[in-house]
């Protein structure tokens, strides 16, 4: 099979590229890795202008040489291109598998909401670079060659699921790349962000008619919390106990998703049937 | 007149208190300024718990005493107890003026949407410790005080008005405290922002079905902006031409507010005719 990858918020560097082929090519080698070249470019904060990564994520995404595409990494950005890929989206772009985390929810909810059937929060190519980084890409690269169940996060049942990260699904409320999530159940993670600022965004997303349909809300992990002065006083599961309660969202726990090598696979929506 | 004092978020220092006080008697003798002990109060994050701060609040609210509630102080917290205060305002609370901004805007949004008629966004008590800070105190007094038309924003003219902190702003969209904007001119500034989550905010702002229904933006400052690697690559006024071009918002100009001691007062919906 053979992956595509691209960037659509900010660019990877070659030799990363490098380290995830050489892996690959070791554990998976039915697979076959396409680094789009605008992951190595660099357009002030982002892989690219505007034009050159929408047009990049497009030619991957509408070609049927490949099978997945996989999202080199976040960072910010991909928002801005979300709209004009949708728009450019032709048919070979929907049987494929896109896989992703962070900054790329902006493109996975604009897809989802697009009624594409094969999406996933996980590890991305940049995930690479993280300590322990290998059990994260082999875990990636194993959900898009094998769909292997020991890649999902463990909590998955027979509700629909989505993962998103707090402040990018805040932000991508009220927009037109807003999916339907009634039923669903919610699971989220975030990284760098002060406690004050997860409390906010947790305010803004309990308090969202729509959100409220979901049939519940699970914790991922909150990582490399700046300290607050004075202490915030409530831990990132006091907060989501806190606003779910306020809300009559079901509070379901913790999720095994974050920004670490740990983050584990949740495709959108239901599990396929078991064969 | 009773000016009443309260800290719906973070609290102030007893000396901040005495500061404003002193400057309050010399020039505006005929105003009696009565800080609620609430101000002082420290709780985690807080100026006390919740119950303590909107207890606060609807003490001097609803308490006919009062001619006006000047927040002390922003933050951030007020989004915790707007609810609880709404749901306590009674009659009394309506002919007030209450004069705030940054996190207070949690509160006048809400206030705003209850058809509340002499709210305006401008200086707290707490920009007396800021560089010319003195300015800023008086020219909120004079508005309270007098309605002095040299404390307006110089830009309000016929059409109604708003003004927001942008992440405040973006943060109350979609809950119960988002009022209606249709035909208002809606002016945004905001305070220590990387220049991408200004972007992020304004990509969820303008993204917003019922904010298109605005007769058009207006950008604040946006002070104390944290360095971005790699640069950004916009100014925020290029950020909000562009988000604004891609909604069809009418990009109006600057707005003279902002995080400072030169923060001019908004008063929101239409000015009062001139007798």
């Amino acid at each position: 099979m053979r992956i595509g990858i691209v960037a659509p918020s900010t660019p990877i560097l070659p030799e990363t590229a490098e380290r995830v082929t050489g892996l690959a090519a070791a554990d998976f080698p039915q697979v076959e890795l396409v680094f789009h070249p605008q992951c190595f470019l660099s357009h002030h904060h982002f892989a690219g202008d505007e034009t050159v990564r929408a047009g990049a994520f497009l030619e991957v995404a509408n070609d049927r040489a490949f099978d997945a595409l996989w999202f080199a990494r976040g960072g910010y950005g991909s928002c801005r291109i979300a709209e004009a890929v949708l728009a450019g989206l032709g048919p070979e772009a929907r049987g494929k598998a896109y896989l992703g985390y962070s900054d790329a929810g902006y493109m996975l909810a604009g897809l989802y909401r697009a009624g594409f059937e094969r999406l996933a929060h996980g590890p991305m190519v940049g995930d690479m670079r993280r300590e322990g980084g290998e059990a994260a890409v082999l875990r990636a690269l194993a959900w898009l060659a094998t769909q292997d169940p020991a890649a999902l996060e463990p909590s998955l049942g027979e509700e629909p699921a989505v993962a998103f990260n707090i402040t990018v699904f805040s932000q991508l409320l009220g927009t037109p790349l807003e999916p339907d999530l009634a039923g669903h159940v919610l699971m989220l993670e975030d990284v760098s962000e002060h406690m004050y600022r997860t409390d906010r965004s947790l305010f803004h997303i309990t308090g969202n008619d729509r959100v409220r349909r979901v049939a519940g809300i699970r914790l991922g992990r909150c990582t490399e919390v700046p300290d607050n002065d004075p202490d915030f006083g409530a831990s990132e599961e006091e907060v989501f106990r806190y606003w779910c309660d306020r809300a009559s969202i079901p509070y379901l726990g913790r999720a095994d998703i974050g920004h670490d090598a740990g983050n584990k696979v949740v495709p959108f929506g239901r599990l396929p049937a078991e064969s």
